[in-house]
């Protein structure tokens, strides 16, 4: 066998290792956690459907590799629970050092075309990116909401943590899709699956 | 919230029922087995790394929004096991059927889209959908190959019904691959993870 497709075909089968990623956010039937791989294909279809939603002149071709590719970093770094600051403090070293480990198992220029693209989607600059980014936040929110906040509730999670976390990405990347999501947030407080904003004195 | 982003937002939540949809694929660790979502995604993965032993003038964007709706339809139908004869002979009228409830939960003429990308892949006749056949052969191949012959053992696999149900969509979406792939059938026989094909008076 060629080499080219040789390391092509290690790469692929090292990439299986993302469905063992558990994160933290749970199926709608609430049976287990989610795993990066099944994540990364919700984001796909999702943007498919919502692509209308998205910022003028965004390439949905370049989203969905984006999203396709956009989690392997976590074979070796793992998934950073989007509230658990200690993680979110060295995550982008960790995911780094995955990047140059993960990437460099394919021929040169490919694997350097999709760091690329992962370093794309980390730098939330362009309408690829932002929309991308989007996608991730909302589609946890859409599980919490649906779930009654298996993840917040556990976690003591509160409403301004949630606005912190998802409204600069979802204004930038899908400003319609970001009234709705504030519309769910309040809903969530409403219904007790998500923790109200302390009040003065708390 | 707008009628049209309602259905749009159901439409997601539904399809978050793929992850529960269990192949008989087996996971590179031995682990489990693998799910319909996480599979798409693998798939998809698979088509950008190697787009290059796809047919001339594919489009790899088609491709991946063909990737990610291909097995949706598995929500209602199931997965049908590719070496289940029974199966197979029952396959497309459960999917049309499928298909029919699932995406006219979308809007009119999205989910009218994404049925026809749905009819274009089942078809095999355009290059994106030839070359999306060959990636969703070649995934369990490699799976079954790296696992020891997970699937096939179980189920008295041999030789002749593998190249039988692969040859076809290899040869036709990516002809390079089909070489690679029967050298991978003719090792899995060698080393035991797939029986050899019958011999006279057998």
């Amino acid at each position: 066998m060629p080499s080219r497709l040789q390391a092509q075909i290690d790469f692929i089968l090292e990439a299986d290792r993302l469905k063992q990623v558990l994160r933290q956010s749970v199926l709608t039937d609430r049976s287990r956690r989610e795993n990066d791989a099944e994540h990364s294909w919700h984001l796909a279809l999702m943007a498919i459907v919502l692509a209308e939603y998205g910022p003028a002149g965004c390439d949905l071709g370049r989203v969905l590799q984006m999203l396709v590719v956009h989690d392997l970093v976590e074979i070796d770094a793992g998934d950073s629970f989007i509230y658990d600051e200690a993680a979110q403090a060295s995550k982008a070293e960790r995911e780094q050092a995955a990047a140059r480990r993960i990437f460099a198992m394919l021929p040169e220029g490919q694997g350097a075309r999709l760091a690329a693209l992962w370093e794309e989607f980390e730098a939330r600059e362009s309408p690829e990116a932002r929309f991308a980014a989007a996608m991730d936040r909302l589609e946890p929110l859409l599980l919490n909401f649906q779930t009654g906040g298996a993840t917040w509730r556990p976690n003591g999670i509160r409403r301004a943590q949630v606005v912190a976390r998802n409204r600069p990405s979802l204004t930038e990347g899908a400003p319609d899709l970001w009234a709705f999501a504030e519309h769910l947030i309040d809903e969530a407080v409403a219904r007790g699956y998500l923790g109200a904003d302390a009040t003065r004195g708390e």
